[in-house]
C-alpha cells in the first residue's frame, strides 16, 4: 500500500495529514486505488492508478476501457472471473507501465464487487477490486439544462468559504492566501452549498462552477482549468462524495449543476507527466508550442494544414499540456471520464472548455457517446468567437461543409455577447446602436438550434458588465432584461446581482472576485443584504424578480421570437407561444419616449390583460406607451 | 405621329433640334415607334410605346409579352399573320392605355418584319411594325465575363467626352455644367470608345459602365441610376446604336462589356410615371415611403413582415420610384428588357444594382431567365453588407434556410472589399491588421462559388482607395496587388491608376471626378501622360504591368488557394494548379524584413524557376526572402 500511496501524489513528500487527506480520499472519493493482499504473490506489478474504478450496469455505454498504470504491467494478464463481464481486448502501448482493458459488461450484471487479477509467470501479481454499480432511478432521461433555466455561472474559490479546514491541503502545493487576487482564496463546495437557498431564491435554476477537479498547479491554481487527476474533485473545494452530495441538494431545492470539463489540456502537474501513458499522449511531447488560436482555420477552406494542426495541437500555455485526443486511449478515457461524472454526481449538464481546440473527430464521437447515453441532456461548448458561422459549426445539426458532424447540442452564444456589451455602451444611430444586436440576432439563420444556445452578459473570462457599462444601474438592468428574455438559455455570473466590479480591460483575478458574505468577517453580506448599498440592494431585487418571474413563464420557455427594426432608440421584441405573448421594450433613450404600438397590433389585438412585469402593475396597450429614460420594459399578454 | 412624337417625351416643348433628336432616336435605336398608315382607318387608339420593338428568332425565351401603349389600347383586339408567330394572351390592366400581349414565336420562324394590328368595331386602328432578327453566331454560347478578366469600372460622365455635340440635347432637361460636382460633365460613349487602346493595354478585360440608359432626371442625372427609359441609351451618352457598335469595338479589342441595370427603381421622370401600366405598377405609389435598408430582414427567422415588407417595397429617395416586381407584367417586361440588351448589344455580362432591395421571387425568375438563354454569361449582384452569411444568400447554388433559390452566378464581395480598407490601414497585432483578411476570406464555405465573387477595393459609391490610405503608394500598390491576386473576379475604378483622389468619407460627386485627359484641354492627361507627376506614372505602370501578367496568368485564372495565418505583419496565400503556383507575399511593416519559406515548401519544392513578376527577376527561393518595406511580392513558380 505504501508504494500505491507514495505514487499517487508523487510530487510532494508524504506528510502525516497528507497521509489523512489521502485515506479520506480513498474512503469517499474516485478512483480507489485498492488492492487485495491474499493470493497476490509478489508485488512486482504494483497497480498505482486504475481508471474508472467503477461503472455501471445497464449503460448504453458498456465496454468500458480500463486505464491501470503499474510498473512494467504490461507483462501481466488481466483476468475477471465474474457473470456478465467479460474482457474484450487488451491494448499495450510504449509505455510498459500502462496496460488498457477493455472490459464489456452485460445488461444482465449483477451489481457488486469482483477482483480484477494480473497474472504472470502463472501467479498472481496484482489484484484491483472493481465495483459494478446499479444506475440511479431515470439516470438516462434525465433532463439536462434548456430554455427553462437560468444558469448561475460560479467560480468555486471566490464564492464562499464553508470549510475552513480545507483552504490548505498537505500533498495541495498552493497554499490560500486571501491577499492575492491571483491566490487561492478558500472557497469550496461547503460554501455554495450553504448558499443553495439564496441562489434558488434568487431564481436561478442552475450551476456551473468552475472546475472542480483537482489542480494540484502550484500557482494560480483556484481557476480550475489546469487538471491534474481528472478523477477527482481538489480537496480543497472538497470530495468526490461532497460535490456528489452537493449536486444531490441542489435538485432538491430544484436547481440542477453542469460541470465544467476541460478536454483539451490538462495541468502541467497532472500526474501522468511523470509517466505519460504514451508517446503520443500529448501533443507536441518534446517542447511547449503555443497555439495559434486560428479557430477559423477549422472551415477556412484555404487554410493552410500545418496553421490548422498548430490551432489544435499548441497548447494554451506552458503549464497546460495539450492532448492529442487522436490517440485512442486517451480519446476513451476522456468520453469515460466525462460518462462517469455525469452517473457518479448527478449532472445536469456540461460546460466544454476551448472547445474547437481539441480534436475535431473526437469531439465529435465525444458528444455523441454522451447524448446516447442521456437523450435529454445539454452539453454547452465554448467557442469564442464572434462570427455565427464560426459559432454554428460546433452545434449539433449543423450541416458543415467541412465534414464535421457535432453532437453537441448548446454552443456559448459569444456573437450576442460582445454585441450587448459593445450596443448598451454605444450612442443610437443609423448603424450603431441597437441595431447592431437586431442584425447580429439576424444571423440566427446559421446554427442548426438557436433557441438552445446559452445567452450570456459576462463569464469569468470577460470584465464585469456592470463595469463595463460605466457602472450605469439602467443599462446593467437593460442587460439582464435581453439575458433573460431572449431565445436561448441565460446565463449570470456570481455577484454581479449585487454590482461587483472590476477593470474594464480583462483582469482574471480581479473580475473572479469574493462574493461579499462568504468569507467569516465580511462586512458586507450579499447572502444577507447586510452592507449592501441601495444600489446593490435593488440591482438584487430586480434580478430575483427578473428570474422568478422567468421561472414561470412558458412563454420565454418555449416562445418564438420576432423583432423588430430598432428606432429612435428603442427595441422590441415579442416573444410568443399559442395565444401568449411577452413583449419586451428597451428604451436606450436618455429621454422618456412615448412609443406607438401600432406596430404591435398583431400582438397585442385581443387581449385581456396586459402586465409590466417588473413593476407588478397593469399597462394601457390600447395608447402609445410611455418608457422612462434608459428603461426595460416587460409586458406580459394575456 | 405628332401624337407619337409627342408624347414621347411628354415633359418638355418640342423644339426643333428635340425633333431632330427624336427623329435620330427613331432612326437608329430602340424602341422605335412606328405605324404603317395603310388600312389605318382611324387613329383613336394611336400607339405611344411598343416594347420591346423587336425580338430574335430562336430565343429560348421565345414568349414575348409585349407592352403595348396607346390611348384606350386595352379597347382593341392585336391580330398577328404571319407564320410561326401567334398570340398567346392578352392582358389587360387597371389602365385601358394598356395592352400586354404575349406573342409565341416558333424556332423554324423566318426572321423578317410584319405588322401587328389593333382592331376595334371591325377596323383597324392602329398598326405596328414589328421586326424578328436573326440571332448573332454564338450569342446563347457567348462567355460571360469570369475569373480571367480584369473589370474597369467607368462613370461615362466622368471618363471622357468624346462628342461635344451631345453634351447637352434637347428634350433631356440636365444641362451639362463641369463645374458642378453633381451635374453632368459631357463623357459619352464616344469618349470611352476612343480610349479603348488605353483600357485594353491597361491589362484590363472588362469594361463595366455605369447606366448608360437615359436619365431625363432635372438634376444629378449623371449617376444613371434613375431611368427615365429602360429601352434608350441616354442620348447625352450616343445612342443604342452607338452603343451597340462600341461592344463590338470592344470586342475586337479582346473585352468584354457589361452592363449595369437597375432592376428596383426608375427614375421619377420615367414616361410610365405620367401614365400608370397599372395601380401596382410601384410600391407604395400613393407616397413616398422611404426603404428602411434593413437588408438582414430577407433572412432574418425572426423579422417582422412588415420590416422586410418596408425593405424591398420602400423607395431608394424619392426621385427613384421603387418598381413592384410581383406585377406580373412588369416581372416580365423587366426580363425581356435585360435579354433584349444582352441580345442586342451583345453584353458579357450584367451588374445587377441593389439588388436584395427587389422582390425575391422576381429575382430568382430574372436570373434564372438569363442563365437559360445564355448558359455562360455571368450577373453580378450588388449586395453591400459586410456580413458574408447574408451576401452569399444571393449566389446561385447557396442552400438557403429561407427557401430562397438564386439563379445569380456572382456578388459583389463586399466584405472582403470593406476588410482590406480597414486592414491596410491598421496596425498589425493579435488580431488586427492582416488576421482579419485572412479570418474574413476563411469565411468562403458560406458561399457556393467563392471564385466567382467580384473582389474591388472600391467602386463608384465609395471614397477612393488611395485617399483612404492616406495617399500611401506602398499600401495603395498592395490593396492593387491583393485585389489582381485573390480568388474571384478583381474590379478596378477608372482614374485610380493615376491615383485620383477624392474626399475620405463619401462624397459621390469627387469620388467620380473627371479622368484627367479626357476633356479636350485638360493639362493633364491619362491617356497620353502627359502631365502626370512620376507617382501617377509609377501607378499606371505598375497597374499595367500587374494586369497584363495576369491576363495570362492560367494560375490565377483558375488556381487554387491556400492562405497562412498572417505572422509579424506578413501575409502571404499561394494561388496554384497542377504544377504550377503563384506565391503572393504582402509585407506591411514599415520595415525590410526577412521572411523564411519553410512554411511554403511544399509549393516550392521541386520548382525550377522563382520569378518576381513586378519587377521581372529571378528569385532565389532556397532562403529566406527579403521583403521591402510595405512591399507586395509576386513570385511565379515553374
Amino acid at each position: 500500500m505504501n508504494i500505491i500511496i507514495k505514487d499517487h501524489f508523487p510530487m510532494h513528500k508524504p506528510s502525516l495529514s497528507g497521509l489523512l487527506v489521502l485515506l479520506c480520499t480513498l474512503l469517499f472519493s474516485y478512483p480507489v486505488v485498492a488492492e487485495g493482499n491474499s493470493a497476490v504473490e509478489e508485488n512486482r506489478h504494483a497497480i498505482k492508478h486504475f481508471e474508472p474504478a467503477n461503472w455501471w450496469v445497464g449503460m448504453n455505454y458498456h465496454q468500458v476501457e480500463l486505464m491501470v498504470h503499474g510498473d512494467n504491467i504490461s507483462a501481466t494478464q488481466p483476468q475477471i472471473n465474474y457473470p456478465g463481464v467479460q474482457i474484450l481486448s487488451v491494448v499495450k502501448t510504449d509505455n510498459p507501465n500502462y496496460l488498457f482493458v477493455t472490459i464489456d459488461i452485460a445488461a444482465h450484471t449483477k451489481p457488486g464487487k469482483f477482483p480484477i487479477e494480473f497474472q504472470h509467470d502463472g501467479k498472481i501479481q496484482s489484484r484491483f477490486e472493481y465495483e459494478l454499480l446499479a444506475r440511479g432511478k431515470n439516470s438516462a432521461q434525465r433532463q439536462g439544462f434548456s430554455a427553462k433555466d437560468a444558469i448561475y455561472l460560479i467560480t468555486p474559490d471566490r464564492f464562499a468559504n464553508g470549510d475552513t479546514k480545507n483552504d490548505a491541503v498537505a500533498g495541495l502545493t498552493e497554499q490560500p492566501d486571501r491577499t492575492f487576487k491571483g491566490g487561492r482564496h478558500g472557497g469550496d463546495i461547503a460554501g455554495i452549498a450553504q448558499h443553495l437557498d439564496y441562489i434558488a431564491n434568487m431564481g436561478f435554476t442552475q450551476i456551473w462552477p468552475n472546475p472542480l477537479t483537482e489542480n494540484n498547479q502550484p500557482q494560480y491554481s483556484y481557476h480550475g482549468y489546469a487538471a491534474t487527476n481528472l478523477y477527482l474533485t481538489d480537496a480543497r473545494y472538497g470530495t468526490n462524495e461532497e460535490f456528489k452530495r452537493f449536486v444531490a441538494k441542489a435538485k432538491q431545492k430544484g436547481m440542477g449543476v453542469i460541470q465544467d470539463i476541460v478536454l483539451n489540456h490538462i495541468g502541467s502537474k497532472h500526474w501522468w507527466m511523470n509517466d505519460m501513458p504514451a508517446k503520443d499522449w500529448l501533443n507536441f511531447p518534446a517542447e511547449f508550442i503555443a497555439t495559434n488560436h486560428r479557430r477559423t482555420t477549422v472551415q477556412d477552406p484555404y487554410a493552410d494544414p500545418q496553421d490548422k494542426e498548430l490551432f489544435v495541437s499548441g497548447w494554451f500555455v506552458k503549464s497546460m499540456p495539450d492532448l492529442n485526443q487522436r490517440n485512442p486511449q486517451l480519446a476513451n478515457y476522456l468520453i469515460q471520464n466525462s460518462l462517469w461524472w455525469i452517473e457518479y454526481a448527478g449532472l445536469s449538464g456540461i460546460r466544454e472548455d476551448t472547445y474547437g481546440y481539441a480534436d475535431e473527430q473526437f469531439l465529435s464521437r465525444w458528444a455523441k457517446a454522451i447524448m446516447d447515453e442521456y437523450p435529454n441532456f445539454n452539453i454547452v461548448g465554448e467557442e469564442w468567437s464572434t462570427n455565427p458561422a464560426v459559432v454554428a459549426h460546433w452545434q449539433r445539426g449543423k450541416e458543415n461543409k467541412s465534414g464535421h458532424v457535432s453532437h453537441m447540442p448548446s454552443v456559448m452564444d459569444f456573437p450576442i455577447h460582445e454585441t450587448l456589451r459593445q450596443v448598451l455602451l454605444e450612442d443610437e444611430s443609423w448603424d450603431t446602436g441597437f441595431v447592431r444586436l437586431y442584425e447580429m440576432l439576424a444571423n440566427d439563420f446559421v446554427y442548426a438550434d438557436p433557441f438552445n444556445l446559452v445567452v450570456f452578459p459576462e463569464n469569468h473570462d470577460t470584465a464585469r458588465i456592470y463595469s463595463v457599462l460605466n457602472e450605469d444601474l439602467d443599462l446593467f438592468k437593460m442587460a439582464m432584461v435581453y439575458t433573460a428574455t431572449m431565445r436561448g438559455i441565460p446565463q449570470f455570473y456570481y455577484g454581479s446581482e449585487v454590482l461587483l466590479t472590476s477593470p474594464k480591460e480583462r483582469d482574471d483575478g480581479a473580475v473572479r472576485a469574493d462574493m461579499p458574505g462568504g468569507w467569516k468577517g465580511d462586512t458586507k453580506n450579499a447572502f444577507t443584504g447586510t452592507g449592501l448599498t441601495a444600489k446593490e440592494k435593488e440591482s438584487q431585487q430586480f434580478i430575483k424578480t427578473l428570474l422568478n418571474w422567468r421561472k414561470n413563464s412558458e412563454v420565454i420557455h418555449r416562445g418564438k421570437l420576432r423583432h423588430y427594426a430598432p428606432q429612435n432608440g428603442v427595441y422590441v421584441y415579442v416573444r410568443y407561444v399559442d395565444d401568449k405573448a411577452v413583449m419586451v421594450l428597451l428604451n436606450k433613450n436618455k429621454q422618456a419616449v412615448t412609443h406607438p404600438l401600432l406596430a404591435y397590433r398583431a400582438f397585442l389585438d385581443g387581449k385581456k390583460k396586459a402586465v409590466d412585469v417588473l413593476n407588478k402593475r397593469e399597462v394601457d396597450i390600447t395608447k402609445p406607451l410611455s418608457l422612462a429614460e434608459k428603461s426595460s420594459l416587460i409586458i406580459e399578454l394575456q
